[in-house]
């Protein structure tokens, strides 16, 4: 495995890890800076802050994500990475998960680290 | 629209117009460079020739795309634009289409034009 792959692999156990546990959306905070996007079923906010607060107001209290498939390419920045996740969602209270599609960018913060500057989200219902 | 919305939805039609016309697979080597790569299914190609060669070898003659929904962030890079893109692929011969996702870096070359550097594509079974 490549370097950018274990970089997304970790990333992407990690970020749902966090978000699927009790009260951890409003901790992704931390993975996003004052330029990062996030367009969140079609809604666009930017910012650590503005992300989270979306994050944070989703309306369920706990979900689920299943990753079903995960790819990744160096974006052609310095230590930049695209990881384009596919999976189901499970939401509190629903029989049946929902497809969802997820694409990040990730780019290099401090040594060793990452933050996510670009973050579209999908649920695939079609 | 923004502008990166303008371009993106441009490319997406015109992409998906040209993989689906009869011979037109063979025609999309002109929206691939040498740095380009593509990921389909989780299989790495990288360079123009071997992304034709690729998609003109896929198992079907002709199929058809319908977009379902389709995300723009700018990536980062000067003039770089992220693209997501979901909807159902038909392929001939079959009853029901099959869920995909794809996302594209485009990044600009000539002056007004764009070329693909990330393509990473999945079939969403799950």
């Amino acid at each position: 495995m490549t370097d950018f792959e274990s970089v997304g692999k970790a990333f992407v156990g990690h970020y749902y890890k966090t978000f699927d546990a009790p009260g951890g959306r409003a901790q992704l905070g931390s993975l996003y800076q004052d330029t990062s996007m996030l367009t969140w079923e079609g809604q666009q906010m930017q910012g650590a802050q503005a992300i989270v607060q979306k994050l944070s107001s989703l309306p369920f209290q706990s979900c689920t994500h299943h990753v079903s498939t995960m790819d990744c390419q160096p974006s052609g920045q310095t230590g930049g990475i695209i990881v384009s996740v596919t999976g189901q969602l499970l939401v509190e209270g629903e029989q049946h998960p929902l497809k969802f599609s997820q694409v990040f960018q990730l780019m290099p913060s401090t040594p060793g680290n990452y933050f996510v500057l670009n973050d579209i989200f999908r649920l695939n219902y079609a």
